[in-house]
């Protein structure tokens, strides 16, 4: 038979990450192309004793059915956490667990974008926030960057040309894929636009905790004081990716149209999952556990930006993030950039091309997004070698 | 701020049973209205030990990013099974697994339906299908049952007059809220107006394992020469419902367009649940297992139809399941049936209105659902003498 997709769908194509990641599964191919937490970075061995004390101690409510808005207790630690070393939470705000920040992203566009509706975004930006916007038929509007966040002038521009935007997506740390971090003045700025254009911030922040150079800066959450932002954070890179929990946090008439969309999308987010992310938190040293992983991802990125000052031809540019899991490199203009990602996975090293982080796949872009944390530091020494190479053919 | 949702959200009401679910958080409530599996259902020890060897034996891959289709050993074992044990999986077909078959129905209606499009479902119907289907603005066109499932020439009018239907959202087996199972002739007879109509099948089937009486009834899925039936299966019912794991099967264009919907949903299914259904079909002995629920579910629905026999009012009627969880009531025309409900729930007794199950809020219903597997013998006995007592008062 002859099938008919929704539109929604049809105009949706699989995330060019995705793609290049199944070609990964080669193992002769180094991949600067994932987001993959370091395998170091797991607490094995928390996790372990943690999954067996919950099915030891009580097993029926980690595999009954659960409440759509997410385990109480985990609630409760993340409402605390959040207070205490984020300084997030107005007496409006709720708090709802999701099956992973893309969840999260995923129905925060389900509850506010109508087809049409317009999403302003940083550009580049992260693909799976971008395909989450376009399966509700959101169109999208990127706004430049610059080195301390997203260029103002063209924000507000983008407002006033756009009075159907109805959000803006915004990444303030160590931003997928650039490594940008926003400057405090900046969030300012953004939230007194948001304000003075009416308009919903999400404001997603996976990354946030792992900052290992420079001083944190306030999420714009901070300031919330109309209930205008929506907050996302994950456990992918603090605990686990494959456990799939996020949460959003934001004015609770927001979180309860999110909680009615959650109910019509998965029912609840795994209740052991959540169990595990609660008891993590509660029971083990949290605090001591991310000052780990900073360690390890300072190290890689240091190593990986020593490599490419080494190897990489003068005339490609990359950021030197103060956290996250992300470098993006800029080829001169007259270089041909995909040609320049092809050839790197001919010669077995993998990263992603900057299209896939555009708001149209269009919009002309001479970047690539390199990630340190999933590769070895023989793999990075390796890779940056043969693309350091490839960039003095190329340019 | 005020603020604005989106038409498809603002439409959308949180689901009745979840509300009343809510309320039977109060322990003095007898709860007929979940439809959770038993308690004794659940393989505890299993599962412990299964989760233990993962994580000793490969916690990097429980905890890492994982493939958007699911985990390739569970997928590669649940084809098996579907083709061994219920005939089903053609050349053209594909699996994709998903977060619990609620997400299944929701993603296949994200793949196919535009806002105003026609889905025609059982009239009544599963309340979280039919709001998956409101939240992408499909419109719900409800068709009558019959003791032996769907009136077919009720549906094929139904298809007549709805030229833009998209698709057929049917629960073959044990009907949630009805109970009734839909005969062969019916599936044969339902298959064909689908190729007429040339419409795709949305088959849901999370209960058909748990049939304690009569003969097994092949499913639709199994004619399915032209790859327009899309079957829904899911571990909620026979492993846990707290792990979030269900399945897809279907024409592998389909499946396609689902897989790139669901990575702008969630990623991936949590993976370490995935492998723990993928060791549970493998290791242990899982036709063992169910034949040891439907002992359960035998036992209680048997104490329940004899507890009905015993007290109901002889003008209230009732179906006689042959599986599943659950028992359709029914007041006679002149009985108030929401007053009978919220009275029930005064005397701590929950039973879920048959409007949660309508097409439309406003159509008429008669009827309540009553789950059997979740309250205790004790409860059961207790419950609908209570219920009887109700009946006999107000019809």
């Amino acid at each position: 038979m002859q099938f008919h997709y929704s539109n929604r769908i049809a105009s949706l194509k699989a995330s060019a990450i995705r793609e290049i990641l199944k070609f990964t599964a080669d193992p002769t191919v180094i991949s600067f192309a994932a987001g993959n937490p370091a395998p170091e970075a797991f607490p094995v061995e928390d996790v372990r004793r943690i999954t067996a004390e919950i099915l030891s101690e009580e097993p029926i409510s980690a595999l009954q059915y659960s409440l759509t808005e997410g385990y109480p207790a985990l609630r409760d630690a993340l409402k605390k956490r959040m207070k205490d070393v984020y300084s997030i939470g107005m007496d409006f705000d709720e708090l709802v667990i999701v099956s992973g920040a893309q969840q999260g992203v995923e129905l925060s566009a389900k509850a506010l974008c109508n087809e049409g509706d317009v999403v302003i975004c940083e550009a580049p930006s992260f693909v799976g926030a971008l395909n989450a916007f376009r399966s509700f038929g959101a169109k999208l509007v990127g706004v430049e960057m610059e080195q301390d966040g997203i260029n103002i002038s063209l924000l507000e521009k983008a407002l006033k040309e756009n009075p159907n935007a109805r959000m803006m997506y915004l990444i303030p740390n160590f931003q997928n894929p650039s490594g940008i971090t926003m400057s405090f003045e900046k969030r300012k700025a953004v939230y007194e636009l948001a304000q003075r254009y009416d308009i919903v911030i999400l404001e997603d922040n996976p990354y946030g905790d792992l900052r290992f150079e420079g001083e944190d800066v306030p999420a714009i959450k901070t300031m919330d004081t109309d209930g205008r932002v929506i907050y996302c954070g994950s456990y992918s890179k603090i605990l686990s990716p494959g456990l799939r929990v996020g949460y959003l946090c934001g004015h609770k008439d927001i979180i309860g149209k999110v909680i009615v969309g959650k109910q019509a999308g998965d029912v609840h987010t795994n209740i052991l999952a959540q169990m595990i992310c609660e008891r993590f938190m509660t029971q083990c040293d949290l605090d001591r556990h991310i000052a780990g992983l900073k360690e390890i991802y300072k190290k890689k990125s240091s190593l990986m930006l020593h490599e490419l000052d080494k190897h990489f031809n003068p005339k490609v540019t990359y950021t030197r993030p103060q956290g996250g899991l992300f470098i993006w490199g800029t080829l001169p203009k007259d270089c041909d950039m995909m040609a320049f990602c092809r050839e790197a996975v001919q010669r077995k090293v993998a990263v992603v091309p900057g299209t896939a982080f555009t708001a149209q796949e269009t919009d002309p872009t001479q970047s690539f997004r390199m990630n340190f944390s999933t590769p070895t530091d023989e793999q990075i020494i390796q890779g940056v070698e043969i693309l350091g190479a490839l960039t003095k053919e190329f340019c």
